[in-house]
């Protein structure tokens, strides 16, 4: 079957036009339907075609969430949950139609408990904003997937990012969700406890399921001290392979990196250029250590001498707050400095994860197909969880060229399955991977549907992503 | 409606009479029925009564249980997983009669991967044959629980032990499982990659089911390399409520305390006649840090400069190996102390978790309700993750000791729950807490069920555990 048939959603044009009515008097100006608010709030990011909802609600609170998906599910309507719209996966659009819920008006910070090392915060609210929040009590939230997300939106795609190697992903860091199910109710999942063994885990089951399931509207999360000190550097190596390795060194020696970044040789060129940093155009990791003063100095020196091992360096660190910002700022960068490469370009993130023993291997392959198709496209990594991206860019107008992109993708995708890795490190499923998913997880994905049946016996939940229900 | 009442589940004789002969056909020696070998795998541990399988069935593969579960499926029968038995709250109980699946014969280690910092067991591997297993590669699994316990046991009820605060728990350290469902099948949740955004998490809903979804065949666990360095030792604190603080602030710091463990004063004078130590009777804090040699001697001045703000002390650690030894058996020693308090009696544990900002309190008002209604019942904790376990020692002869030790647990557990905590941290619902789940997480225990009843139609896994159905 085709991804198109795989993930079509029919549409119920009289529950629309029923739901769009009832919304429409029950929040006022809270209720948009114009064609541009409604497209800005479908997939706008990447190359996923925009499909956009009917009508988009701006709710304030839990309850009014309850009440329109109550309305939603009278009326068989989907519900999409949206935050900052910046999903790689086309999971904010509405195939069969239905109602947005803009979850930004929900930007609460419920409680700081410093004492606790926890937060709960309302959707809504952005990492860069709870982070600005918290700062006077010395505590920070670590998920960092780049762009400034909602952390709902983190939490319904389990982010991750550059700090994932020390600090976990959301699945690690949420310790409950209020949510709002497919039939109105809104429950907690879990108290405030670190730990608990009190029955099925539905926080983890929540988190990570796009949308699908109910629609979060609070999060506990955890917080974790302002490092006293900070090291970091750029370290190149001859080869992709060497800095894997060194990687592997690292981890095994068990130094707490808190950020271990491959750069591949084509990225740093574009990085050179773009934020005029003075390195050889040779694969790179770019590192970071958080710790005491002595233990940053330590881990440091330690790596440089592991990355001296596999042929790299010269290693330079620094503890300097302006200087380390530099560097990450560059790594940040990627994305934008990717596209001097190719002016006018559109950028097709992927995010495969791959045992570590085996990233080398992927990785090589990987350039090598980008280089047999004559793709344009740069590598970046989170290579202490064997996590890379590959932006390929790709003219929009040239039909031919997005079929071979595909084709190249998918190839990534299969082979990093191939190598007892997943299609996706920390993008999610959505539309764009739905292909994909059998293929890695088998008849795992029947007890998924199973438990969606169960869930939303209607479908309305953001249907048509993740997997197909037929 | 009373606890029997809940977990009561009605025998099914006819299909369990048919059960038994195709299974003791298919599996001859395999299969037992005596009278001995059935309750010892009902429950054993502590004080709920045991209620025996009708038989027991020792599988040495994943085929094996996909064929007992078939079995049991088209009959209709009652399937428990058992491991070591050393799960607390009734977790290996026959309410309805059935067929007990000792997974002890599925004891291979499948695969060990030093680079990736992972391996692949089977469910029978207990923690200490894993860690004898794996010395060679400079690598460990952390977590521990005290006893030996089976690692699919310690992943059905999300085990975690002393280790939990720095390694964290089951739940972040199981990165797949392969269990056979309900209907037979066998499924594999996720593959090796160290983090997936890949559908719904299959793999934290399996981990802590306590056997009611699926039987665990086969694990992929996260391994860490065996410190470099380790320095530990005990500080003495006027007050639980000062020992508690000092926590609190040892954790803000981001010293990564690798074990900080209550004991408080009646514990103390018990540790101090079993095992000869030195200390005074006052609440303790036994503490461990990992690291580089200079890392560990870092933390453990830090957390020495900490503890005297709190009136502790004096912290007297050693990185000397036997000396640590000594302390941490003193500290395992716990329960087997506990007993000389009260020889005779039989210990009925807790595991209560709090937020840390409520610890102190917690725990003082436990010790104020054990002194007010004339228990026996000393108290240690893995305070830094705010779970600690009472061990009431009650006289099984007398009933009305039974009722007030009852009814002093249920008091303590409405306690945490109040305090926003949980009733269990770590030992699981099983059929002793039944009654509090729905206390502690009010309506998500209808989406619990839900679940359950998708996944296990029939209600055939380990019947009338965590939640009643009806």
């Amino acid at each position: 079957m085709a991804l198109s048939d795989l993930i079509k959603v029919e549409r119920n044009e009289a529950g629309i036009a029923a739901a769009l009515g009832i919304l429409k008097q029950r929040l006022g100006d809270r209720f948009q339907t114009g064609q541009d608010i409604r497209r800005q709030h479908a997939h706008t990011t990447t190359y996923i075609p925009n499909q956009a909802p009917d009508g988009v609600a701006f709710p304030r609170s839990t309850e009014e969430v309850q009440e329109i998906v109550r309305v939603c599910a009278e009326h068989r309507v989907p519900v999409i949950p949206f935050g900052t719209g910046t999903s790689l996966e086309g999971q904010t659009n509405a195939p069969g139609g239905g109602i947005s819920v803009d979850l930004m008006q929900l930007d609460r910070v419920l409680a700081v408990n410093p004492e606790d090392l926890d937060c709960t915060v309302e959707p809504g609210v952005t990492r860069e904003a709870l982070n600005t929040y918290i700062r006077d009590t010395g505590l920070f939230f670590p998920i960092d997937p780049g762009a400034n997300a909602s952390l709902g939106g983190m939490a319904a795609t389990r982010a991750s990012g550059t700090n994932a190697v020390r600090y976990g992903t959301m699945r690690e860091n949420v310790l409950a969700v209020t949510a709002v199910m497919a039939d109105g109710r809104a429950i907690t999942t879990a108290r405030r406890a670190k730990k608990t063994s009190a029955g099925y885990d539905l926080t983890r089951l929540l988190v990570g399921s796009e949308g699908t399931l109910g629609i979060i509207t609070s999060m506990t999360l955890k917080l974790y001290g302002i490092p006293q000190a900070i090291s970091g550097g750029v370290c190149p190596f001859p080869t992709v392979e060497d800095a894997c390795n060194a990687v592997i060194a690292t981890i095994q020696m068990g130094i707490p990196v808190a950020r271990i970044e491959l750069v591949n040789a084509l990225q740093m060129r574009a990085l050179k250029n773009y934020s005029k940093l003075e390195y050889p155009e040779s694969p790179c990791l770019f590192v970071e250590f958080h710790g005491s003063e002595a233990g940053v100095a330590e881990q440091a020196e330690s790596f440089g001498e592991i990355a001296a091992e596999f042929g790299g360096g010269p290693f330079l660190w620094t503890k300097v707050a302006e200087e380390r910002a530099k560097l990450w700022k560059a790594r940040h960068d990627a994305y934008w400095a990717s596209q001097t490469l190719r002016p006018g370009a559109k950028g097709l993130s992927t995010d495969v994860c791959v045992p570590i023993s085996r990233l080398a291997e992927c990785i090589a392959e990987t350039e090598a197909d980008i280089a047999r198709m004559g793709l344009i496209a740069p590598i970046v990594g989170h290579v202490g969880d064997g996590n890379f991206h590959v932006l390929v860019l790709m003219d929009m107008e040239n039909a031919q060229e997005i079929a071979k992109s595909e084709e190249f993708v998918a190839r990534l995708n299969m082979r990093a399955i191939g190598m007892n890795g997943t299609c996706t490190g920390e993008h999610g499923i959505g539309q764009g991977k739905l292909a994909f998913l059998e293929s890695e997880l088998g008849e795992s994905v029947d007890f998924m549907r199973m438990i969606k049946v169960a869930l939303d016996p209607q479908n309305i939940m953001n249907p048509g992503k993740i997997f197909p229900l037929a």
